[in-house]
């Protein structure tokens, strides 16, 4: 699965948030990491160039800081020029069918004033229906998004867990079941260097494996179990 | 009242709806119209400039067509730029409070569409939920929007219709209301030069007159005794 990230941010070098997950880019050439100001700083966008891009890719992230409840102007720009008709959508328009929309919303306030009686009071669910109707649209397949809520106040053990499920929202196809986070794990697991990790204590490692490997033995014989008694009714 | 229409829209002399509302403003002091892409060309924006122009209104209009369920990227990035904290929202940041905050949208597709099951699947109350959070955060009274669907396909006799609903949207305080459209009908007839109209035909002008205060009056009565009745209850 190939990860197209299209990133717009207006100032990206001042934000400690971006500059973060940029650095936290798995380095696979699955993943395409795409900062729209950067390449169009001019604002003249290639339309051939961005659409060949979105052919080439499987999943397509839209990361932005939320401003005004919506992205930068820039991606806005990106969407008025590239989505076009016969491409997009209309006649022949199916060219981005079957495809995935993820967002990377990095959010200042707090998750809880996204409610009804909250401060900013419309949940994120509602203020991110432009980009669902515009999935809809294009028959992108609409994921879950990807939320950041206050990364500056979060600590160091914080961050690394935002990292960890931010590499899995990138790579894994179902990134949202435990048996994909398991398989990714494992995956992990396999490119440490053993030789980096303190005198014996690499045992420690295959034992982590054998305890995930368990598990997920005994959760399929349950699942099984639960089916032929579901049969069985 | 005073009425600010901030207009955005990327290339506004191809477009027929644009000119025809700009050809229809009404030739008042009290109303400003404001091309955001005509200000900026290089999208370099006066701030204090306009948040004074703000300051100075009291209704405050969106008008942009509406691509990709938003606005064109120039009103984002207005957004972005003028309505700063301590201005608009945060501490101090009471400078929008009471004023109102109407959208004027010209939409490609038909308003059947906008709904669930519909080609677009969204209501125009969900796309715009951003622009409701926003008015939600700078205190603006958020009024119903202005929907203009399929332009281009009106007849003349409908695009005379949305001229003189969407004169009303930006000139009467409470422009939903019977009661202020036919005050505002007899506001207007009063600036008709008699002396223009075909010989002997003024007396049309008075009967209409005549009806509409007429049947304010019955309806007047008629709530008068609705309200005695419910009171009596």
């Amino acid at each position: 699965m190939k990860t197209l990230i299209i990133v717009s941010h207006p100032d990206i070098d001042e934000s400690g948030s971006q500059q973060y997950l940029k650095e936290a880019l798995p380095d696979s050439s699955d993943i395409t990491y795409h900062h729209l100001e950067a390449t169009y700083p001019d604002g003249e966008i290639d339309i051939e160039q961005e659409q060949a891009l979105l052919q080439k890719h499987d999943r397509i992230i839209f990361q932005f800081p939320l401003y005004w409840y919506s992205s930068p102007p820039m991606l806005k720009h990106w969407l008025d020029e590239v989505l076009t008709e016969n491409f997009a959508y209309g006649y022949g328009g199916n060219k981005l069918k079957g495809k995935e929309l993820g967002l990377v919303l990095v959010i200042g306030m707090p998750e809880k004033e996204y409610q009804v009686g909250g401060n900013e009071g419309f949940s994120l669910s509602a203020l991110t229906t432009p980009y669902q109707a515009m999935a809809k649209k294009t028959q992108l397949q609409f994921l879950k998004p990807f939320l950041i809520f206050q990364f500056h106040y979060m600590t160091e053990n914080e961050k690394k867990r935002i990292l960890i499920a931010y590499q899995q929202y990138l790579m894994i196809e179902k990134f949202d079941t435990l048996r994909a986070k398991e398989a990714w794990v494992l995956d992990q697991m396999e490119t440490i260097d053993e030789e980096m990790l303190p005198a014996g204590s690499s045992f420690i490692l295959d034992q982590i494996k054998e305890i995930i490997e368990d598990n997920r033995m005994e959760l399929d014989e349950i699942q099984m179990y639960l089916e032929q008694a579901g049969g069985s009714l």
